[in-house]
This record gives structure tokens, sequence and C-alpha cells, in this order.
């Protein structure tokens, strides 16, 4: 079998399909950052906790520096969306990386500089201002902050919220998405983008301290035209560009945090120590192995089945990605969207019924990840917003078939009528 | 239809089940109960939240006087487990007003002094130590803290947690549960419960501020022989009597969340201002009302069918132990034990989900719920073990049904015999 | 504990919260039912299948004679319904009756002439035509057979289908429901319905031999003005009388059903004889009670839970109906509907998966029980429709809760202010 | 996108994935398959119905002829296990085939010869003798069957039930397996395979007429010593051989017809004729394109969904068949069969739901197809002993993620104990 260290990470069997599409670059960043992971990010992971209320620039110095000496920094630029200066990865490689940083934990991805939503670079942070209170903004049609030009100014207003990276005392500037043309009659052409810095007059956030995510109003705000990012109207654009790649990340780092759920329920009810735990009650006393009883071996099967095809459907989606761009791959985007978050909140959460009371307390990471995932059936679009999408699109085959249909029967009634059979109805 | 007030918060089904069944002294103190939620204790729950940080004591004072005087105290203690003093309800009239203080939430049950685990008075409270880390602890008989007299004292040693109601500095003592005989050939013999000082020297508690359950060290604790409770022994005892009605109360507690939740869900899914909430896509342009998009109504009539028939299940659990004792209603207290809080939390999940980021953060009391009742699918017993004992008991059944078949068989061969038509297999 | 023998088939806790509601005659009427299935009807079931192709007056003679003689007849007419001429049971009375028929099998409500849809005569059998093909006529109001009076003369044309007992021999009569006033402003006085001979010139049916359901055309049927059954327009109100009541006896049929699956499950899984099917792979040698390996043990569990609950929603239906007639129980019969075939069919489906091999084939009633429960989530009126309907009905709490809400905020603001806490948001 | 006609079946997205390991044969031969399935095979499905009573060796004669003449025959029949006389085609080539007759229907199959078991010829036909009653035999070293040799003859005693095509009229002889060396210490040299003609006097057969599967004893039955098929205690060994990838042929035609289904729903919920059946009620009357009403769309969005994800798990798997065997991909074969009946038949229900009471008889495919896939939760192994089987292996990753976690923490150790915060815990 293949020796790739990724096959531990996402089965042999997933390996396999994807295998021949990796570059020997891909192949040796991957297997160099499943090596950093384990055997530097990891185990400094209790330590950073430790550390959460002191000043993030320091908490992470150390690991930085060495990823960055490796070659492993700001792996989701890729050249599939920055051609002039990424870094030489399609979606489908880079979205295998995400799955082993999901796996990680919590400080993984900024130990890489890969962390949603920054473009990464060490010394500033940014944020990007997009949802709002009320309002279904993950359709960024629908988004009401204002934005309008007064002479060589900008003039912002709105009220924002859960905007993840603005209460890190490094974000200095924020990406505030708003309308600046509202009257427009292409209604994605009436957003835009523009630079906001954080300590601007009128700015008025609430952190969520220590790692929260923000609101933040607008009030009147006032920045320099030359603030304005691509064009006016171009937000839309701009947002699109984000999301559907974004969206794979997230999935697959999801994935990741389904296979660790996996990991840690795999050894704990393999655990010799807390056995009682697994002292479910018998009718004729029998003294076998207790992992045996109950639905315990069942729910491990079932959440490897579960995370091996939603991987698959993620892999796919990400190479749609490379060959038709995210316009192409809207259907199967959505799809991961909506199976994926689900998929991984179900298996952490058999994990957790595992652990007992453990798997509700800060002693495992079971809890944590288990909170985080369940904003991502909210963030990005609801699920209900991507099931009704993925629907639309699968209704749109409808004329193709209804032709096809309508073929077969005239063979057929040709076919019945020559042997005498046509039947009345 | 009736005009009972209880039928706005169990539906004029349910309540039809069970009118009959409640004395006119419980209708009425149901109607007062349900007064006094509305009328003084939920416009209160905000004030009290913005008051964690203050002496819990003090908090409640007017509430808990009102209360007192409206003669609405300590109504869990009922005479159908405490004959000498209790209040003369039985559990199913009493698991009614369960569900309508679990419908207010997080005040309420204090209001009226009916918090687990404490027996309610104002002055002092106590805390019930029986769970232990790495312990199957919910089956007693599985507990390893030592329990043994030297001469006229008793000492203890242990490793507790979850110890709901330590952290409050009102908590003057805990009832510890631990082995006083290890060897006793009767398991259910073995445990013994102890009074402990929460400050006898020797007891090292974390308390997991402000509102939550302690790990607790018990370390060479020593108190006089009469702290015993009970009796030697007896420890096994003690325990089932609270667990029965206990659990039932959790889960019609679990109830009025899921009801809570259910009409939290209602209001927003119909509320018009933040409509574009649900501007689900749509193929051909229509412009209808958009509640009635995707699985909105769908997920509600679902909820309500849900909530409907876990409540029957959990009243009729507790009719049974009002007529054979907990003992003779295991298998329903069972079943009320592992369908109940799966329910609640996936009706709760869908309103986080109709109610999108506003769900997930402290907006709306629904993730406190939710996180709340998450545990309950562990304390008092993991859904395995309760699913597993409940199987069991089910497979009693089988004797009696292979009887039952093989009288049929016999009839059955001899009608065949005569029709001359007894088959060869 | 009652020694009612119903307990064995509805469980004690289900008969707690009911029997109080029974009449002494049903209790005994209840019991003479039991002894009589389990004496007399299922012993024939084997013979009754092979006599299908008999003449089916004859093969039920001997038992319907008995039942009528022990006044187990016409249970269904029910003075609820019928005053003049009914049996004295309610609708909760009739419908534990209902279960039992339902475990007991494919003979026993013919044997105590409770078939749907018949009144119950020996002599002749009747159907009634409401579902129309291509239509949603579990609507009764989209129906499409047109009904119109020429003179002395009612001439009837529509294409039906699904037309139970329509191709028993003994069917003398249809009671056709169509369309009379199609332009009456009133939708629910458009309908009316008519008796039409079987053997009327212009009937056209295809049996579905030996037990089918027919699809009839009526071409220009004419039959006397005297046919018409209570009056013109009146169609609605006949099929609503039918429907509320029918549908509670259909699900506690399917609950019967549900409950005879269980306990043939519960026999197969302990069987010592092919215990080897049962043989599922372990890791380390061990060579305990195989039935208790795998999901079995919580297969059982959830069938039990889900039968209660599922029973105790169809009670509380029926008893809203008596209370309240069927008008009053909309939502509660909705529920009952969506809720129960499903259930039965889960219950079904997990009682086949424990027989294997012999699960799909006619050597147990278990595929023949699950094919014609799945024709339960469409007749009716589909699982979608009803669904629907309740979570409607749902929503029109909606200005209840919003008005029970402002006047807490009231209070709430109140309170705020007075603590010097009122929030700007 | 890419043009080959795959992708109206297996979406853009899946064939992307595997479009590379496809050799320009395959490409070429699938094409061809589409083609003549939807020229010739579909619309000749209704004719054959009509001709079920019919000599099937008639039925197919022209169709046959016509694959014969493209080649498309026996294709089944891969180089990857006849290298000798095989196709050239791999496990994954033939399973995109597999899926497309799957989507055609109940003749495609038989039309290139690809019916299960027969290894395809036109004149005679085989069966495969395996399944026992009363025993486990889809693990076959349970079965009782004995074969023993006496002199030059060799001598067979069983049971045998669920024999495909032993019904066949054209059916010449029986594979039968059976136990020749019981007391084996190796227990998977304890079976051999021994050719009985099917006019051996001795094998009594009860058919299943006209598609059934056979039931039938082997009463002393003698063959010549030559008919022992490859050697004595080889049976494990030809069995495996057969059911790996059978399980995916299994597995590929049940998505075909899940896609099927799927493609039958999209044209029902879309036809205007009989819309009234999506009437759906409504609260402030709408009058909105129907079917966006309830969780129709939400239904098509989840079986897409399903599909996509299953068919990529079945597709790894055959991969994984094609480059370490059926031995290298015993965890993906068994995930593959536990996952893809159970998600063609949810698909399938569903589509049945849309169709109302058309959907539970003979007008569509519907009812037929869904009979058919409910034995594959049973055939070639319960689910329940996949699922057992998948669950055991993960656990078999135990030690080397213990052996992982101990370096990780042995490092988190000195970490912590570096920074001066080695906890007491």
């Amino acid at each position: 079998m293949s020796t790739h260290p990724i096959v531990e990470y996402t089965s042999s069997a997933s390996w396999a399909m994807i295998e021949d599409k990796f570059s020997p670059y891909a192949k040796e960043t991957l297997a160099k950052l499943i090596k950093f992971l384990e055997e530097e990010v990891r185990p400094a992971e209790k330590l950073a906790h430790l550390q959460i209320p002191e000043d993030p620039a320091q908490r992470w110095k150390t690991l930085k520096e060495k990823a960055k000496k490796l070659g492993l920094w700001n792996l989701f630029l890729s050249k599939a969306h920055y051609p002039e200066f990424g870094v030489p990865l399609s979606n489908l490689e880079y979205a295998v990386m995400a799955e082993v940083l999901g796996y990680s934990g919590f400080i993984a991805s900024e130990s890489v500089n890969c962390s949603a939503p920054d473009t990464g670079n060490m010394e500033i942070r940014s944020a990007f201002a997009m949802t709002e209170k009320n309002v279904a903004s993950s359709d960024a049609t629908n988004i009401r902050t204002s934005i309008r030009r007064e002479g060589d100014e900008i003039v912002i207003n709105g009220h924002k919220w859960w905007i993840s990276g603005a209460g890190d005392p490094r974000c200095k500037v924020h990406l505030v998405m708003g309308k600046s043309d509202a009257n427009n009659k292409d209604k994605y052409n009436q957003q835009s983008v523009v630079l906001v810095p954080a300590d601007a007059p009128g700015v008025f956030g609430y952190d969520d301290a220590p790692e929260g995510h923000c609101e933040i109003i607008y009030d009147n705000v006032r920045v320099p035209l030359s603030n304005l990012v691509l064009g006016w109207g171009r937000g839309f654009e701009i947002i699109q560009g984000r999301l559907g790649p974004g969206r794979i990340h997230h999935c697959m780092r999801s994935i990741g945090a389904a296979q660790a759920a996996l990991d840690l329920m795999l050894q704990r009810v393999t655990d010799p120590r807390p056995k009682d735990l697994w002292k479910i009650p018998r009718l004729r006393g029998t003294n076998s192995d207790l992992v045996h009883k109950g639905t315990v071996v069942a729910d491990i099967a079932k959440s490897r089945a579960e995370i091996e095809g939603a991987r698959l459907l993620v892999l796919s989606a990400a190479l749609q990605i490379d060959k038709y761009k995210a316009k192409g791959a809207l259907k199967e985007i959505g799809i991961a969207k909506f199976v994926v978050p689900s998929m991984a909140l179900t298996v952490i959460d058999r994990a957790i019924q595992s652990f007992g009371a453990e798997g509700v307390c800060q002693d495992t990471s079971l809890a944590q990840r288990w909170a985080g995932l369940r904003t991502l059936r909210i963030a990005d679009g609801p699920d209900a917003v991507h099931i009704q999408q993925v629907g639309q699109r699968e209704l749109k085959r409808v004329p193709y078939l209804t032709e096809k249909t309508r073929e077969i029967q005239k063979k057929e009634n040709a076919i019945l009528e020559k042997a005498g059979l046509k039947t009345r109805l």
C-alpha cells in the first residue's frame, strides 16, 4: 500500500482516488505538514490553551517561525485563486491539507497562517465585516449597511456582527461590505467593499474575549476614497471568490475534526482503565469484552462510513472548482456545505457520549469542537438555504429528463404496437 | 374546552388524559404556579442574569418570599415520597408542574425551592456527592469512594465530580455516598451515605463558578459516627428513592424546555421584521409567505408531535410510580430517560437553526438550554445504559410469548389436520 | 398490578392512563375479544391463508357465527357516531380493541365484522369510492367525478381507484362521492354521495385479486334519485364523519401490527435453534450470549419506546374525539396519522432484519404487514399533507404567544428600569 | 465540461474523480452501453413485462444478439478476475457500467448477459447454491450441507434456499457449496464446491415463479468425482473471489436504481397535470409553485447528496479492489455493502411518496425496485454483520493511535515542564 503518511488520516481508499492528481510538490508539502503538526504543533496545544490570556502575537511566535522556515506558510493562497503570487497548490491539494489542519485542532491553522479570514502575514490582521444582525446576510444581496461617497470620502453606516478576528489586538483593518448603489438594476452590482481602519472614529465594537466574534456598529465612519477595494459595485465579485473555496476549507477542517473525534472514541472505548464506564447491564451474567456490547461498534462503523463518504464529496467538489471555477461547482459546494457539518456534529456527538461526563467538560477537545462546528450549520448560509439551492439546481434537470422520457416512450409505443399489445390506458 | 391555563402548556389532548387524576388542590396549585411564573418569575429572568456575580441568597429573596406566601414551596417534596410531611401531590401532579417550571427557564425552579438536588430550605444548601471520575457511577454499585468506621468516627476517601450545588456559598453539607462494606454478598448493601460538613478538613473542591458542578477530593475526611444517614448499608435504598422520581422531574423540565423552544421558533419564523432571513431561493420568482417554504412548517409539526408523544410517555411513567413505586416503573422511567433529552435537543436544535446566528449566541435562551440538556443524556446514567436496561426488561417477556405461541400452534395444527391440510415443513 | 389481559398487549403503563375511562361493559368486551382472538382466530389464520382462492363468505362463516354469539360484532359502530343504534363504546374504548385486532393479523377484523370500510353485515358488502387517479383526492374538495341530476335520475361519470372491498364478490353497492355543484361558493357543499349498485350498467372495474383494491370507471352510470345519500351537497359531511375515527382505527391497528412484529423479533433473537444467524464477528474470541451483541437489544428498546409513545398519542386523539368530536381533534388526528404508520414500518423493518432471509419471504407475517402499512403513509392523505396541516394549526398559536411575550417584556422592562439596568439594545 | 454521456448518470463531479482512470476502450464501451440501453433496452422494457409468462430464452433473443454484436457482452467477466479470457475492464470501469445497468431497470443486466450469478452464455444457466435455511450462511464457514466422497462419487445432502436462477428452465447446473472436511483445523479449508446437474435424482426444488429464488433440498444426490470444482477444501477460495466484486456490482446497480427513482420523482413533482396532488394547505392563500412547498425540494436535495456520497464510496471501494484485491479492500466493501442499499431504499421511498397511490402500485417501477433492494440488506450478509466487521477493522487502528498519543503526550509534558506549567492532575 501507499506509504504516504496521509493514509493514516484520510484512509487508503480516499487517497487512491486522488493520489494521481497530486503534484510531487503537493505530496512533499503534505508530508512535511503532517510531520510538523505531529512533532511541533499538537504537543504545543495544551500550552497554548493555558496561554490564552497572553498576547496572541507572542503565543504562536516560535511555531510560526518554524513553519515559515519549512515553507508551510499561507498554503491556502493557492495559484488557483492568486495566479500572480500564490502557492502552487490546487484546491484539491489544499483541501487535503485543510483536513489535516482540522484534525490537529485549534492552534494548527494559525501556526501555518491559514486561519480564516486572514490573508496571512504576521504583523497585522484583518477582519471581513459581512454578516448583519436581523438580515439574511449570507445572501450578500440582502446586505443593508450603507456605503456612500461624499466628495473625497466614503461614509459607512451599519450594524454588523459575528465578525471573526476583529477582536484580535493585531487587527488593524476591516474589509466592510455594504450597499453603494441600492438602485442598480443588477442586484449583483449594488455592493462595494471598503477598507476601514479598526481605530477609525465611529467604529464601536464589542469583543467576545478571548477568541470570539465581534458585534460592530459603524456610525458615520469616514475613510478616504482610495480605501475602496477593486472598484465601485465589485463587492459581490470579491465575496464570491472567497466563499466557494472557503466553504470547501471549512468542510475539510470539519472532516478532520470528525476523524479526530472518532480516533479519541476508539481509544476511549478500548482503554482498560475506566472500563466500568461500559458496564452495560447483562441478562445472564457474561463477562466479555465490554466495548462489544450495545451500539458502540456500530457507532464506530457508521462514523467511519460517514466520514469516508463526506470526505469524497468534498474532494470531488474541490476538484470541480479546479476544473470549472466555483461557478461551475455550485451544486457540489452546496452539497458539501449542508452535508459535512451535520455529519461531523453527529460523529463528535457519539464520541462525547462514549466519554460520559468527561465528554461534556473541558478535559477533551470534544465539547469545544462540537460548539465550533455547530455555528457552521449557520455561517456562510444556513443549511436550509444550501438545501433549497441544491434542490433547485437538481430541478433544472427536468427538461432534459422529460425529453429523454418522451423519446423512450415513442420507441416503446412502436415496439408495443408492432407486438400488437398497445394498451388502452 | 377545558379552561385550565395548563392547556396552553401541555396541550388540551394531554390534559384530557390526566385531568381526572388531579385533585382539586393540585389543580388549584398548578393554576397558581402558572400565574406566579408568568407574572413574577419570567419578567424577572433578565435581571437575574445580570445579577449572576451577586450573592445568590439575595438574588432570589423577593421571589422566594412571594412563592412561600402563595404556598408554592417545596412542591417536589410530595406525600408520595415523604408521607409524614410532604405536600399532598402525586408524582403525576408534580410532573406537570415540573414541565411548567422547565418552560419558564433557569430561575423558575429555584424560585419555588424545587432546584435539584436540594431538599429546599432557604437557609442552608446541600450537595449529593455520588458521581466519580473514571467510574460508571450512574450504577451506584460501582462506586469506589471508601467509607470506613474507625472507633467513633467515619473516615472518607474518594474523588467525586459533577457535584451540583457544592459550589454555592450556602452549601454547608455534602451527602457522600461510598462503599462501607465492599465484601458484602448483596451488592446492594455495600454502600452507605454519610453527612460531611462542606468545610471539614480534607475536603478539596474546585468550583465551576458561577453555576457549575464541582470536582471534589475527600482525603481522609473524618466525621462523627452520628453523621451516618439511615444506617450502614442503606445507601442504595436512599439513592433509589431519589433517582426514580428525580428522573421524571428532569424529563418533564426538558419537555417544558422543548415547548419553550418551539414557541420561540413559532414567533421567530412569523416575525415580519427579519423576514429576509427566510428568503429561501425560488425557481420561478414567486413572492409568497416565506415561512411556508422549505422544511419550516414540517419542522414545527414534527416538533409538536415529538413533544406530545414524549410528554405522554413521562406522564404515564409518573402515574406508574404513583401506582407501583419506582421499582414497579423501571421500564417506563428508563424509556422516558433515554427518549426525552434526545427529543428536546432535537427540537431546540431546530429552533436554533430557525434563529440563524442569533440562535447560537446569548441573545436567546436556546444555546444555554441546549447545553444544559446535552449533559442530561449522560447524567443519571448515559443513554446507552437505559437503552440496554429497557431492552433487557423487554426480553423478559420472551417466556410468556413463547408459551402463548406454542398454545396457538397446537390449536393451529389441530385445525389444519382436521382440514386435511397439515404441511410437511 | 392490573390483571386485565389487555396489559399484555398495551403495556401496564398505557392501561393505567385510560383504565378509569373504560366502562365495565367495555372492559368485559375487551377481555372477551382478546380471548376470542387467542383461542379461535389466531389458530385459524394459517388455514384462512390456504383458503384464499375459496369463497370469502364461506371462509369466515364459523368464526363469524361464534363472534356474533359472543356479542363481538360491529364493535366499530359506536354510540359516539351512531347514537340511535351503535354499540355502547367510546372512540377510546374501541381504539384499544382496534389495536388488539391489528395485533392478531389479517383475518381478525373481518371475523368480528370490523373490516374497513364496511358497515358490517354478513350478507352484502359495500365499497366507498372516493380516491381518484391523478387527483389529490385525500382532500375531498379536489374530487372531479361528476354527479348530476337528469330528471328522476342521477348520472355519474368518473375514474376512481384504490377502492377497497369493491373486488369482493359480496360487494353489492358502491358509495360514490363526486361533485354535484362545482360552482357552489362554499367548497364544502359542492359534493354529494350516491349509492350505485355494483352491477349497474357502465361500471367497469378491474379487480386486484384476491384481496386487492379496485380501479373503477363510472361511465354515464344512472341511478334513481332516491339513491342520493343524506341530501345534495352533504358529501363532505359524510366523509368527515367517517375519516376522523377511521384514521384512529387505522393507527391503532398499525400499533397492534408493530407490537406483533416486536413480539416476533423477541422470540426470534432468543430462539436457540438458528442462533448462528446472530454470529456477529468478535475481535478477541468471546463466547457470550449472542443476542446481546450488536444493536439488537437497542433496537428492541427503541421499538418498545416508539410503540408506547405512539399508542399514547393515538389514545389521546381518540379521547379528544370523544370530548370534542373529530372537528375538535384535528391536530391530534393529524399527528397520529403521520407519526404512527412510519413508526410501525420502522419497527417491522427491524423485525424483518432480525429474521434474515426468512423475514422477506412469506414464512412470517412481517413482509405482508410491511406492505400493507406502507400504503397507509399515502391512504387517507399522504404524510406531507398531514404534516403541513399540523404545522399550520400550530402556527395559529402565534398571536397568543406574541401577546404573552409582549406582556412579559413590559414587566421585564419595568423591573430592569427599577434596578437602573435598562440596556440600550 | 466533459461531453461523455455518463455525466448525465453519475454527475460531472463523480466522473471528474475517475475519468483519468478509464482506458480509451472502457470509455468507448461505456458510451456504447449507454446508447444501447437508451435506444434498445429501455423502450423494450414494457414489452418484456407483458411477456413474463413466455419462455425467457425467447424474450431476450433480439436484444442479446444486438448486444453481442456491439461487444456489450459478459462485461462483468473482467481481466481483473479472469486474466486469461476476461474483458479488459477494471473493477472501477465495470462498476460504472453496473450503475448504468441498474438505472435502466430489470431487463438491462440480462440483455448484456450480466445477470447475477451467471457466467454468461446464452445456452445454459447455472445457479450458485450457498444460502441455507436457519443458518448464518452469509459467513460460509457456518454452512451445514454435507459433501462426502464415496468411492468414485460425491454424495450431497442439504437444504438450501434463496437460490437465484435455479428456477430458470435453462438452468442446467448448480454449483453447490458444502462441508467436505468439517474437522479440518483451518475452518477456511473445510468447504468444497461441486457441480450438480439440475435434474440429478434427489434434487427437489420449489420454484418461485416467474422470477423468484428457489428453496432446494439435496437428498443423497450423487455426482461423479470429476464434478468437484478446483479441488477439495477450496470452496472458500471460490466464494471469496465472487463475493467482493459481486457486492460492488450490487451496490452500483442499487445506486443506478436510486438515481432512476430520483429522476422519476423530479418529473413527477413538476408534472403540471396531477398538480393537485401537491396541493399542500396554506395559511394565507398564496398561489405559488406548489412543488416548492413542504419538504419536496429538500427531499430532492438530500437524495442527490446521498446518491453522490454513496457512489463515491463504491467507486473508491472498486478502485481499492483493483489495487489490492478484494482482501485488501474488505473495509471499503463492507462500508459500501451496509450504506448503499439503505440509501437507495430511502431515496426510492421518497420517490414513492411523491407519486402518492401511483407509487405503491405497478404503474411505476418504484415498488418493484424497492422490494428488490430490500432483500439486499440481507443478501450477501445482513447489514448487522457488515457493520460489526467494519467496526472491528476500525478498532484495529487502536494500537497505532495509542502509540501516537503517547509520543505526543511525552513531547507535551516536556514543553509544559519547560514552561514551568506541569499540572498536578
